[in-house]
């Protein structure tokens, strides 16, 4: 049964910055007449998804919801600043309006929407929902680097470097491509890691990927002991992966 | 030392199938006068790169230059392939024509332009390549889901299937999410795979992800003994992933 006085809420992943970056879908959504939300990290601050917009040439519609999504992992404030999001989004939505999120770099990775998304449904199953795919930080990044993350049988991680080079050491065995996310508290064991390891000619640090002011470092113990900022990718082509053999295609299936 | 009589590379990756799904920057490099040049698996096959194109309403300029990029794995007979490849695009790079070619989904994800690109660079170290990112398939897939691929502090892998289901086992420790590439060849082992760990309501299959035939199982046991297609991938939300501690934003460095 659909209500069909219910407006929808679309989540428009807008990419990591750059405006050419914004999908064709994300561009309509938000010319479509539908109620702009976005999220900041406290009142008054300036939001990076809709400046994103803004940058594209679009104009904010006089009307618009910040939302405040804080740095904070404390599971019991978040809960309260989720639903505050979420009561004032479905006031639109209830009211018969879309209402589009806009959201950095693509809504299913890292991304606020999620959590907007899933209490929204919580509070009413009934909300209609879209989410539209986008461009992520670390895509934009290789693009920009001109290497590719990934070639034929190649292996990926994406992981937070917060679980410590020990970890990350581990990885190196399955995967030819690490992008270490949030490197900021851990640059210099990193970095102590590739030249441990000889790959520093393999790694390759970004910071703020994909915007126009994303800053590339190809020799990263230039870093060493300094203050990067947090949002720090690095991104590690990884030449001592061990390479299995692999089943192709329509091959038979054998026993693993 | 810039030679300006060149044209100029572009790789432009135009997302998973829906036309949506192009960026602004893509859009405009189809409509520059840049040459069209795009991957065929054989003489007269069809695109599917270009067909993206020709979906969003672009329509196919008279002169363009079909690129083979065989399915196979065989290095010597591939490397000739790439060399024609590049051979037939400088011809329009170094008569001072832009030529753009046409790319599925990301172009520094499981793309055939870091083959063009480096084999262009090899020949014709002069010339100017620029990469536009674009949206990975199994970035649409999870947007379509409504399912988030990473939140917060998760980790995501990205590999292919065809390495075995023990490695796959073995992965789970560490991800929350992993995407498997091309399932067709141990779909059933990995079926065994996600009943033996009670995650088959975690798992999601989906079929030619992010185009206008996307095919989502959600229940994967009723594919056991099936046929899949070839662009297949399985998505799991691994609920067993061993949780270490992790180190945040601007904590004190440790030793790991």
């Amino acid at each position: 049964m659909q209500d069909t006085q219910l407006g929808r809420l679309i989540g428009a992943s807008l990419g990591p910055g750059d405006p050419g970056l914004i999908t064709l879908k994300a561009s309509q959504a938000l010319q479509s007449g539908a109620h702009w939300s976005y999220p900041i990290r406290r009142k008054g601050a300036e939001s990076y998804a809709l400046q994103i917009a803004l940058n594209a040439g679009f104009a904010l519609p006089a009307e618009n919801s910040p939302l405040i999504f804080p740095m904070t992992h404390d599971p019991i404030k978040l809960a309260g600043y989720w639903d505050r999001a979420a009561t004032t989004v479905l006031e639109f939505l209830t009211a018969g309006q879309d209402v589009v999120f806009l959201v950095e770099g693509d809504a299913s990775t890292y991304s606020t929407f999620g959590h907007l998304a899933r209490t929204i449904t919580a509070k009413a199953p009934q909300i209609d929902i879209e989410t539209i795919a986008g461009v992520s930080s670390f895509n934009a990044a290789a693009a920009n680097a001109g290497q590719p993350l990934v070639e034929v049988d190649d292996t990926m991680c994406v992981v937070p470097a917060g679980y410590g080079v020990r970890w990350i050491e581990k990885l190196m065995t399955d995967f030819d491509t690490l992008v270490l996310l949030k490197v900021k508290p851990l640059l210099d064991d990193i970095i102590d890691l590739a030249e441990k390891h000889d790959i520093v000619s393999q790694c390759r640090f970004i910071e703020k990927a994909g915007t126009d002011v994303e800053k590339v470092v190809e020799d990263i113990r230039t870093l060493k002991g300094q203050t990067v900022n947090y949002l720090s990718l690095i991104i590690i082509h990884n030449p001592h992966r061990e390479r299995l053999e692999i089943m192709r295609g329509c091959r038979k299936k054998v026993s693993a």
